[in-house]
């Protein structure tokens, strides 16, 4: 798809851009190891109008070790995609995040950061997210870069 | 979201996440600049068994010299994911393809690429992908990496 915004950052986001970052239900997460390989994953998140919270959560998963925690202790920075798809392209649209991730493992932030993903899914509360000890992905942007067409 | 397989790449690829590869209609790009910032983006493509190729199509933008492009010319290590998503989190499924991209400007591949893009979405056919000189995005995966629930 397209990539306007990619060349001029820096303006004031949209309302629609800033909508569906509030209301998109799946997000993708960029992160890359210290050699520079990405990798990109779908997450379940929640933004607050300042940051991005996305949990490790309850889902069947061999470890809490992911590749993409790894990642942002080798190398902080990260990018989110929340995008809009549909056949008819003329309503495509996308909000880039990009900046730093924190591993949150503790701390107030933690348990507000729990709350506001199990007040977003209710599927958090019927799987019981977080298994403990809660781990939670914090990004903080340094740059939003929506698009849409035209 | 999961991320088992993340942790155990290698066995052979299941039916579901080609199928997933070959059916989805957008999927979510990685790349990352030569200092490891990584950049996500919602791309369209087509699979073709081997390889996966995405267009810079014909939709809006101010220019071709997209970070995504310039990123692999520094740093050929992308990341690409398809998923499926639905509150139902049970029938979530993803599947990751690591590996390295190269961009094609010209040449048989290129010609074949287009075609194929140009069949899986007839919306290149009225939008008349890609605008010359055509630029596709192909990516060599390394690994593929399917989770699904359970």
């Amino acid at each position: 798809m397209g990539g306007l915004s990619e060349e001029r950052p820096g303006s004031v986001t949209p309302g629609w851009a800033l909508e569906l970052l509030r209301e998109g239900r799946v997000a993708r997460l960029a992160t890359a190891d210290a050699a520079g390989q990405p990798l990109v994953v779908p997450v379940c998140y929640a933004w607050d109008g300042h940051h991005c919270y996305s949990a490790v959560d309850a889902k069947p998963k061999r470890t809490r070790q992911l590749r993409r925690l790894r990642n942002i202790v080798q190398n902080p920075h990260v990018s989110l995609v929340v995008d809009h798809y549909e056949e008819e392209w003329s309503r495509l649209r996308y909000v880039i995040l990009e900046g730093r991730a924190e591993v949150l493992t503790e701390g107030s932030e933690l348990a507000a950061a729990v709350a506001l993903l199990t007040a977003k899914y209710p599927q958090y509360q019927v799987l019981g997210l977080p298994a403990e000890p809660a781990t939670v992905i914090k990004l903080i942007p340094e740059r939003i870069l929506p698009w849409r067409w035209g």
